[in-house]
């Protein structure tokens, strides 16, 4: 658990894919909702797509994850091509909630481990985490001018601090980083998912 | 007043933990004010209190200044404590305006200052300033889906433009560091201030 | 073609300048359409004059090109003037959108070409050149509370990314950067423009 190597050499950086390829999917599909044109399905999914892990890269000073290789706008120009092309009752109901949630969950886990593995203290690789994993859907959400997913009753920043405070705690109590991920992504998705599904809320402030 | 240390390591850096500490409770207020959950209101510290001082960081070129310890986040937790708990009459009338006006002051004289230790030349070292003490309340608002505070009649943008010049102009005169980012945060503080207060206003554009 | 210097010393940089002056004034001209303030304009100015090139720099790792000398602050300054001073009739019809078009084609293009010679592969330079060139209308719009550009039926992302991909081409297959810069820019522009006056579109998503 020294070093950057150490903790993402191994089965976590597939986790970055996931989170780029839902989050492009959720971009492009709300652009479709808008009525939008191919191209702005793909600007939409290149911005949600990278914009959680490229935030995180620039804050823990890491070069920008995607801008070496041709694969992240391929991921995202084919998540374009899938909403536009695919038929519309597979995006119907909450399709985007759900891909939003994975999204969440993924970049929660993997950001606060990329924190750790970059020297950052818990709580600021914990904030990292959760500040990655919910910027793709605002910046999404803002561009588009929807009310922010934030700002819902239902959980959602709470799921993505589950997965990144299970991600910190898990790796410094030693555990080993791909059985780590699996269980605070799946954790945090399962949050989310309730939320989703069964409308899990915590209280509000209500002075 | 050469190289980074000579300003920043005297009783400069008290600036930012200010500035972190004001508008995390600004952002904390306004999730509240908008009824979200505890954890939301972290998201909103957290997001408000850092966002200017690390825009600040990633444009000039410093390492994120919040990022390898705990206490940060540590102020933004205690901030939105502080907003969940303490009664809802202290937060009454104006406390969001002038606690936002406070961080404005301090993110303004301290970006300034930051600036200019790092090499800017003069402009952009007040357009940082100015930049960075604006960013986190426009981050709130725009999260919010709140009109931006920028929008207003009254004097904002000005004081912290203010505070920046000042700044800006006192170290280059060689004043020492301390009372000069003191005379600058006050000055952009009773000018914001006088703003909240009296409704100062600079005459708009009217063609 | 290998290096930053061998692409970007030669005539390309101007496009930097242009693509500056053109957004600070369409940023300026925005917040005097809102009735605000001679330094509110001058605000806009800044931030819609340097968001987009400034994202780039941070994401291809390159120094912000702005902040070590005096002059792209004074350009936004000199766009706020005119914007205040001018007779309101040249800003009449559809000022805005020809300069944010200008703008648009001239970052899309030299981001292309910066990303380029940074070292990024040819479908992140062409990412890299339509994020930044539409970033500045996006932080513009998104500060003013305005429906964003991105949104608008015409022709907008689709334009910049023609800039993009044709200073990719053109520079792969060895084209001379200062007539591969004019043509693409020249190409993007006139497609926008076409999209401004005769409302040119693509089909949009419609199921």
């Amino acid at each position: 658990m020294t070093g950057p190597a150490a903790i993402l050499g191994s089965v976590l950086p597939y986790l970055d894919w996931a989170g780029v390829a839902v989050f492009a999917t959720s971009g492009a599909l709300l652009a479709a909702v808008k009525k939008q044109t191919f191209v702005t399905l793909v600007f939409f999914a290149v911005v949600t797509g990278v914009g959680g892990g490229t935030a995180r890269d620039l804050l823990i000073g890491a070069p920008v994850y995607w801008v070496h290789g041709n694969a992240v706008p391929l991921i995202c120009l084919a998540a374009a091509i899938a909403v536009w092309m695919l038929p519309v009752r597979l995006w119907h109901g909450r399709a985007l909630e759900w891909l939003d949630a994975a999204g969440l969950a993924a970049y929660a886990t993997y950001g606060a481990a990329k924190g750790l593995a970059y020297g950052l203290a818990p709580l600021p690789a914990m904030a990292m985490g959760v500040l990655t994993a919910c910027l793709g859907g605002i910046i999404r959400d803002v561009l588009a001018g929807e009310p922010s997913t934030l700002l819902r009753p239902e959980l959602y920043v709470t799921a993505a601090a589950l997965s990144a405070a299970l991600m910190v705690g898990l790796l410094l109590a030693g555990a080993p980083a791909a059985p780590a991920g699996l269980a605070a992504a799946a954790a945090g998705f399962a949050l989310r998912g309730g939320a989703i599904h069964y409308g899990w809320k915590l209280p509000a402030y209500r002075r």
